[in-house]
Parts: C-alpha cells; structure tokens; sequence
C-alpha cells in the first residue's frame, strides 16, 4: 500500500482541520496515510518548527506531505503555506468568497469555533452529559420525563456510546433502555418505559455482527453465542414492530452515523454546542 | 443583529459540513446565523427537495441562503449547487487539487469519513466510552493502570466530558478523580492515585467562573459560594504545584480545548476513530 504523511495545522485545537483532512483523505483508501496533528501554532516561532518538520518529513519521504490546515493569522498561515507541503486552508479556500457575499470583513480571530463558550451552553452541555450518565443502562427511569429521547436495544448495540455522543455534540438530553432477557421474553417493555413511547426509539443490529462485537469483550459463554445474538435481536425487532417504536439497524455505522441518524428521524433540532 | 440563512447539506451524516460551515460562521460574529441541517440528502429527489427549500428561504428572507455542503456525487451536487443559495462545498473545492498531487482519482463514495467501521476500532472506541464511564468520579481506582491520562480537579471544572469526549474522539482511556474537601485540607491525593503521579493531569478554572457554574446547577448553599470556590481552587492548584503535576487553567476553554490540550501536553496519540 502507498504511504504518505499528512499533516494538520490549526491555530488551535485543530478539530475542524482534523475534520476535513479526514474527511478528504477517506476518499483515497488505496493510500496509507501517517497523520500528524499539531495544534496551537499561534506564534512565528511554533509556524517556523512547523515547517522545519513538514520539509524534514518531505526529505525523509521523498514526497510532498499534504497539510491541511486552519489557521486565521494571516502572515502565520504564510508562513506555513511555504513549506514543502502541499497547503490546503480552510480559510483561505473559503473566507474570501464569503466575506465578499457578506459584504464585510470576517473577525480573523483564532478558535471561535471550538473555543470559549458562555457559561449557559457551557453548563446545560455538562447537564446532558451527567444526564446521559445518570440514566445509563436503564437507571432513573424516574428521569425519563426529562429525555428528548430514550434509546432502547439489547445489549451492544451501541446505545451509551450514542448517548454520550448526542449529550456532548449537540447537548441532546438522551436516556438508554437496555432490552433484558425477562423483557424480550414477555415480549413487552415496561409500562415505565413504555408510557414514554413517543420518545422511544429502538436500536437493532445484525446478528452476526453482534456476536462479533460481544466476542470482542468477552470471547466464550452464552451471551456471546450465535445463537444467542440471533434469539435477542428477533425478539428486540419484534417488540419494536408490534409497539410501533422507530428503530434503526445499525448495521457497521459508526456512532456518529447511529446518532445523527436518530436526531434526524426523531426530528429534533440539531444545534452545535 | 443582521441574520442570515444557512444550510449544511451531506449526502451522509453532515458532521463534516456543520463543522466546516460553523468554524467558517463563528468568523462573522456580528451576524445571527439561523442554520438548518439537511443531512442523508443522496437521492436526486431529496436533493431536488432541498432545492426547494433552499430558493423557500431564499425568497422568504430576502437573501441568498449560504450552504455548506459535503456532496459526494457529481450530479447530486451539481443539482445542489443550482439552487438560489451560495454554494461552499468541500470535496468541489479541494478534491480536485488532492487528487492531481496524488495522482489518482477518488473513490467518490458517500460517507467513508464518519461510516462504516471495522469491529476492532469500533469496539475499542466502546470500550474506552465504558472505561470512562467506569471510572468516573474516583470510582474503581484499582483500574487506574490502564488509563492513559487520570484527569484529577475540584467539582465542576469539566473533568468528566473531557474524560468522555476523549473516549468518543481519539478511543482515549481517561479515568477522572475529583477532589474531596479531605484532600484539599491535607493537600494531598491519596497514595493510590499518586503513585500514577506520570499519568495525572490537573484541571482548574477561574474561581469567578467557578461560583457561575456551580451556581447555574445548584443556586445557593456552601458548595456553590464564591469564597468556597476560591479556597477549593487555591488548594487544588498549591497540591499540582507541589506534586509537580501538570496542570491546564481551563478559563471560559470549551470541552474540545481542554481536550486537545491535555493530548498535546502530556504527547498522547491522536488518532480519529
């Protein structure tokens, strides 16, 4: 597989140059890309170190690295954009189009976007977050009033990490249900579950897929077994049709895909924090 | 405020768009942006759906939307790209440029950045969320030889969604342990954290806004007091210096700052998952 050294810059945290160097390099899945992330490069002195390693790492290699980059300073992203690399700005590709259409110059202040924050969104994210937690794995159902939705499925399926992941990206207040064997027998959720049935939203998986997942943490034992996966996941499914609860087969998407996904569907607004 | 229409459109989940549309918008803080995701647009009919509503808005306010868009395919984005709005799409402005420094055409496939995973990375990002989880709040010390990072601080100063994001973000192993009034008074961590003295990493915040956030969850009461804020702070920054354990002022820092800073400080991998 062909190698190549890519770099991302940011004037700080380096999130959105992480973003979308990822997001374009995922487009090149025959090459082998070593990432190298340096962030905070607010001064002349970190620019030049910066360029010193992209055009060591250029000699070493024999190509070009690729950098992917945000940074606001003017006379810094110069800096860094004469290096041996091959530049790729954010800013620069896009800040001058829409400055035009917005008929005004942009701020060029470092970090707005994933910097300070005031302390109301600061706290209510926190609260989501120590909700999520709170209400993990079927604890609290006595807090369910407060969820914008309640996630339920059999066991990893991917409900905490998709809590969690809601609670910190978009500060979305979401409890998770885990389906028991008692429950996937009776073939019936609980009515303290299921009073909030509008809010309820099922997550499912293939079988095979999940017994690969369960061997993962713990190889041997029922819990793991084919079979076992197959049983729960038919159960699950069923009881999501017959009490007409949403659900979503989650497939190989990743935590992000799952959460999005159920935001979109669930039509809940979708606000970056 | 002056206000402005602005779309993110993705043919996948728009984690990309939102992050490069909002890192873009944040650079014109004097303009109220009213943003609206359209994310899973990847059939022409949905596209043509968003079309609509984006020439809706566009005779509606009075003004050309902007759209930050992640499309893909050609012809879906060529249709986007005929709508009223103004188009900023990512893969239109830097694929091109990528692909001819490579060589090589893209895959041009739908969502490779935030989709489909292998089980290995995906249950390792799992199980790094659940370690967190597990270890929250000075819970199950005796786990602290697998952290990579044990994020120490007073009440409120972000531990546990810095601990979080990193487990979501770069499948980090981050335990958190807060500081008790106990250890304030004796000024000293108990040894069975302190003998992981080389994995510690101390948070700590500006007593004022320390007061603010307290105050936000529980209004009133000792814990939330300006003066007790002052004295935990102080305390708990006397105890870093002394046992030599670095430590980040987290200001008004936002979850991803304090985040990256810690991997960058203590020389962590970062990896996306």
């Amino acid at each position: 597989m062909a190698e190549r050294y890519a770099f991302i810059l940011s004037d700080r945290t380096g999130i959105t140059a992480e973003t979308l160097g990822h997001s374009l390099l995922s487009q090149f899945p025959t090459i082998s890309f070593k990432t190298l992330a340096l962030p905070f490069v607010d001064t002349h002195d970190k620019a030049a170190d910066a360029v010193r390693q992209i055009n060591e790492t250029a000699a070493q290699a024999g190509a070009r690295p690729l950098v992917f980059a945000t940074i606001i300073d003017d006379e810094i992203r110069c800096l860094l954009a004469s290096s041996e690399g091959v530049f790729f700005d954010l800013f620069d590709a896009f800040l001058g189009p829409l400055e035009r259409e917005l008929g005004m110059a942009s701020a060029h202040s470092v970090g707005r976007s994933h910097g300070v924050v005031d302390v109301a969104k600061y706290t209510s994210r926190i609260s989501a977050v120590n909700y999520s937690i709170r209400t993990d794995d079927g604890v609290n159902v006595v807090e369910y009033e407060r969820a914008a939705v309640i996630i339920v499925g059999v066991s990893r399926t991917g409900k905490t990490p998709t809590s969690l992941y809601l609670a910190l990206r978009f500060g979305t207040f979401v409890a998770n249900y885990p389906l028991t064997e008692e429950e996937l027998e009776r073939g019936r959720l609980p009515g303290q579950v299921l009073k909030f049935r509008a809010k309820l939203f099922g997550l499912t998986i293939d079988p095979e897929r999940l017994h690969q997942i369960r061997n993962e943490r713990i190889s041997g034992g029922r819990y793991a077994e084919l079979r076992q996966c197959q049983y729960e996941v038919a159960a699950a499914e069923a009881m999501f049709r017959r009490d007409r609860i949403p659900y979503l087969d989650t497939g190989a998407m990743s935590i992000e895909e799952i959460a999005t996904t159920i935001l979109h569907r669930a039509n809940l607004r979708r606000d970056l924090l």
